[in-house]
């Protein structure tokens, strides 16, 4: 039997999502905790995987099971092994041919700018600082050169393993609400650093350090020596993922940091 | 010379505001930080104190001093002694007459409550959780009973040592922002446990577990035993503080966590 998990996590904590050695990570957690209520050694395979200090809201993950529980017990159970900084949000049992990371067809991103005068000390571990007065109408002009299918060679990490550098962004909009700017992102996938990248890059755009067509030239260049700043962990929210409707996963409402 | 600072904190790792022996509390840290700038030792004075865990955006203090610092030496001197959790988002001098607790006029609090079916993971320091649906019309219901002045001896906690059990609401409405519901609360002074006792009663109303009016029954006992329970300390945020404009401290837009 496959189980689909949905999985919300504050990344501080964490040396990111994947099993490793060094230290912690919220799939070595989440493993442990399913082990436990399967009463066999458990795998997951998860969506997209989230470097150290990265949020999610809705991470989602997949396993394979011959243990037999109700859809409730496996939720209440797996919850309580878990720390209070990671929590599974829905549970639900889907097709031999569902998986968490090949069958999604979108993935959904927020990344979080604190856009104040002092370096913040409220949820100093929730939104990245830039000190300097970011325009928002200059990060979208910035961001129309993104949207589309492109090779983002210039905005992935050196050390990324992705056979291809092409990726397609459905949506990238930039939003301000109070003293935070947050830059939302759907692609079909994500290359490494590749949303921190380009928020390094619409920062910069935003603080009038350079002009918005940087992007494209960066873009163009199809050379990371040539990219920006990658920003901060921290300011990054793994917000969802679509799927087909064959999968019947439960469908509600999105949570965002700033919405 | 006087000088008034705003100080913004994440309460989780604090002993509270006030100075003791047995941990680090947010006046320890602040007082040994501008303790370095001044080359003197320095006692703060509050607006309010904050318990164990409680955030917030903009606590106000003040200290005399017989150093000669420009306020931006201040500002940047003492935000360099302090850890991330802790930041001074600005330093006025102010006249003597000034006080950052007796010249007060009002306070304002906000009570964030994550209203999910399963414990968040995200912001589990930042927000209660209530797994019950809340009916934000019955829990603004029950709030325009303790607007006004009243003896809110029901809603402090046995041990506050205020000398008068009366305060004046002067406003106090419940808003609801995707998986979040916040009460948002102004009085000319608060009791100890006063806000989070208020927001312990507005959820039980919220949550249909008692008529909106049990509020006024529980206000008309003047009896903390007849009260509802105290909410959470990590829901609670000190969102600012007004003073007379003829001390002239800095106007600008106030934060909150959910607005």
């Amino acid at each position: 039997m496959r189980i689909a998990l949905g999985i919300e996590y504050q990344g501080t904590h964490y040396f990111g999502w994947q099993r490793q050695v060094s230290g912690p990570t919220v799939q070595s957690v989440i493993e442990a905790a399913i082990t436990k209520v399967a009463n066999h050694s458990v795998s997951t395979y998860c969506a997209g995987r989230t470097d150290s200090g990265v949020h999610a809201f809705e991470q989602v993950v997949h396993f394979d099971t011959f243990a037999k529980r109700s859809m409730d017990s496996w939720l209440l159970g797996i919850n309580s092994y878990l720390p209070s900084d990671i929590c599974v949000r829905w549970v639900v049992e889907v097709s031999g041919d569902f998986h968490a990371r090949f069958s999604a067809l979108k993935r959904h991103y927020q990344y979080v700018i604190a856009n104040t005068h002092i370096q913040p000390g409220l949820f100093c571990q929730h939104a990245t600082w830039c000190y300097r007065p970011l325009d928002i109408q200059l990060m979208q002009e910035a961001a129309q050169y993104l949207i589309g299918e492109h090779d983002f060679s210039s905005y992935r990490a050196l050390r990324c393993q992705a056979h291809s550098p092409v990726r397609t962004i459905y949506q990238l909009y930039v939003e301000q609400h109070n003293q935070y700017v947050a830059i939302n992102v759907s692609a079909n996938g994500f290359l490494h650093h590749m949303v921190r990248n380009i928020a390094g890059v619409l920062m910069a755009v935003g603080a009038a350090r350079h002009k918005p067509v940087w992007a494209k030239h960066i873009l163009e260049a199809r050379d990371r020596t040539q990219g920006g700043m990658t920003a901060d962990a921290k300011g990054l929210y793994f917000i969802g993922v679509d799927y087909s409707s064959e999968f019947l996963l439960p469908q509600h409402k999105r949570h965002f940091f700033l919405k």
